[in-house]
């Protein structure tokens, strides 16, 4: 039974336990303020997360108990409330890559999307994960979001992200960015153009900004070419494809404007002209992000009928068990899953997906 | 005759008056320390200059004085010393596109021009221009790089640009971007991406940054794709293209990498991992020099047989007379111009460039 004053269950895995995903859960579990407003568990076996206490320097000395998914007690920064996966996997070196860290991110996954599925959690938030790992392990999926859209009965494009980069300390709002095209050539990525996909990517956005910015979003789409095609001399596709784009967008009621040249459209989004960017392709919207502020920013799972949220940064083996990991992005990616989980109305729930859901 | 202390001269010009050229310069003259190094002069109707130092709030009081392309004396922060043009146009209304802002732009450069290829003076810094004023007053060319281009007897294509961001206040050495593609149409610049133009783009930034940084410098290559091609996964120009003119720069002894990805490569050389970057197109390389400090970045012009460099910004129309226009700019564009001209040896010298000269 879920408490009054915190209606909402966070599962939180930390991806690959290879990497330092262990580290950045620990490190913000102490520090977030989510235990306030919503119980927080941590997918994980218990040993690992002893050891990752132990054998790391500057983490916070923390308890550990073992819950079950339904639990209604609260969560406390001082104790690490842990939700046994069900598969549990061989050990996992440090590290480096292999085949049962792999096999360890998605045992959590799975077991913290059961937790959901049955309703004793409202959001997960996840850890980093190494592609190549969770290939070694047999899973034939590219990441996260993927696995999850599958286990939502899904096709994988039906699962988008957003990239969002909360404001600096003190700050409110923040910016998100949503991609029109993303993870294939530059080259095919103009061939895909659409005034569809910039459409959806716009109505994407519109869609979950208002939970994280308070108010109506204030959008921007950006142009392809140099100085937005300076008026047709150098590219056609901003009148072609983007602008019809955003005559759609504009005609539902959005305060959107656009195709902007990207480079002065991102210098007015750090100022805070806009709350929400679509960019047309990868780099257009993650050289940035990535210059504002990576280690802060969180993506956030668009698409699937529960809320999901995932720290911005990789692995970063290099760094595994220094105590040098930066848990930004992770208390982000708490504070952002908090935040969507308590403005989700019921009928957008995973429960009530319909045929989308179980 | 050049005083020993003082062998380079400087000639300035506005830029169109109708912008805030005029005031970066006035404000920029008062404040920059080159007047130690150099002859600074400002090619401009005298009586413009006044109406600039009357009419904008909180510029500052400066005598003036006309002198001529030869005149030896040093020049003194307190005194604009000022050429006039040889030809005087209409007056300009401030804050608009007119043909007689773009004839007063395109009458001061020839005026500068002529001053550097009578050995009077080694550099010119330009303000900023309007490219539909000067096609108003009749001048078919794109900009103030071509004008000089052809003044040199050159095609258009010789000279390119390097967007050079210096260190903040107090830090020493900067970012230096050049393009391998610019003002062209995104889909019609991966047509013409070849290992050529990114070696020759990379050749342009080793043979500038030394008088810049002071050593040799750190360069790097950015990616097409995302993630760099992930492997050959997202696009083949990395290892068709970009690699082996990667491989071609270090070769001649250069201290190169790449291709890297476009957004790690920014943020690493944000923190100052690189001195150079060869961008691939021009959104790639402008997005993070805007979000850096577009304020106080530098057009360097490369290619041609004399040293100029020009403000990133352009004429603000919006904000003349104001008086909140930022001299930064234009103060880097002077200091830069200065090193230039102080290190360029005599060979590479205007006067000296053999058949591309006069």
């Amino acid at each position: 039974m879920p408490h009054p004053s915190a209606p909402t269950t966070l599962v939180i895995t930390c991806g690959d336990p290879a990497g330092i995903g262990p580290e950045v859960v620990v490190a913000a579990w102490s520090r977030t303020a989510a235990h306030d407003h919503a119980r927080l568990r941590v997918v994980a076996p218990a040993d690992m997360l002893a050891a990752t206490l132990t054998s790391t320097p500057g983490l916070p000395r923390l308890a550990l108990e073992t819950v079950t998914a339904d639990d209604p007690r609260p969560s406390r920064a001082g104790t690490l409330s842990v939700i046994e996966p069900a598969f549990r996997p061989e050990p996992v070196p440090r590290g480096c890559i292999s085949a049962a860290g792999g096999a360890a991110a998605i045992a959590a996954l799975e077991t913290a999307f059961r937790a959901v599925r049955a309703g004793h959690a409202q959001a997960i938030v996840t850890g980093p994960l190494n592609k190549e790992a969770i290939h070694a392990a047999g899973h034939d999926v590219p990441g996260h979001t993927e696995w999850l859209a599958r286990a939502c009965g899904l096709p994988d494009a039906a699962a988008s992200m957003m990239l969002w980069l909360p404001a600096r300390a003190g700050g409110t709002g923040g910016l998100g960015v949503v991609h029109a095209t993303l993870h294939e050539a530059l080259r095919e990525a103009l061939g895909h153009l659409s005034t569809a996909s910039i459409g959806a990517a716009g109505q994407r956005l519109a869609g979950v900004l208002p939970a994280l910015v308070g108010r109506p979003p204030r959008l921007a789409v950006a142009a392809l070419n140099p100085h937005g095609g300076e008026g047709g001399l150098f590219g056609d596709e901003e009148a072609r494809i983007v602008a019809p784009a955003v005559r759609a967008l504009a005609a539902t009621g959005l305060d959107v404007v656009g195709p902007l040249p990207a480079d002065t459209l991102f210098l007015q989004a750090s100022q805070g002209r806009f709350d929400g960017v679509v960019a047309l392709y990868h780099d257009q919207g993650h050289i940035p992000v990535k210059l504002l502020g990576m280690h802060r920013a969180v993506n956030i799972t668009l698409g699937l009928p529960l809320v999901r949220t995932s720290v911005a940064h990789g692995t970063a083996f290099d760094i595994v068990g220094t105590g040098t990991a930066d848990p930004s992005s992770m208390l982000a990616a708490i504070d952002v899953a908090c935040r969507l989980a308590a403005a989700s109305p019921p009928a957008a729930s995973f429960m009530d997906a319909g045929p989308r859901g179980f």
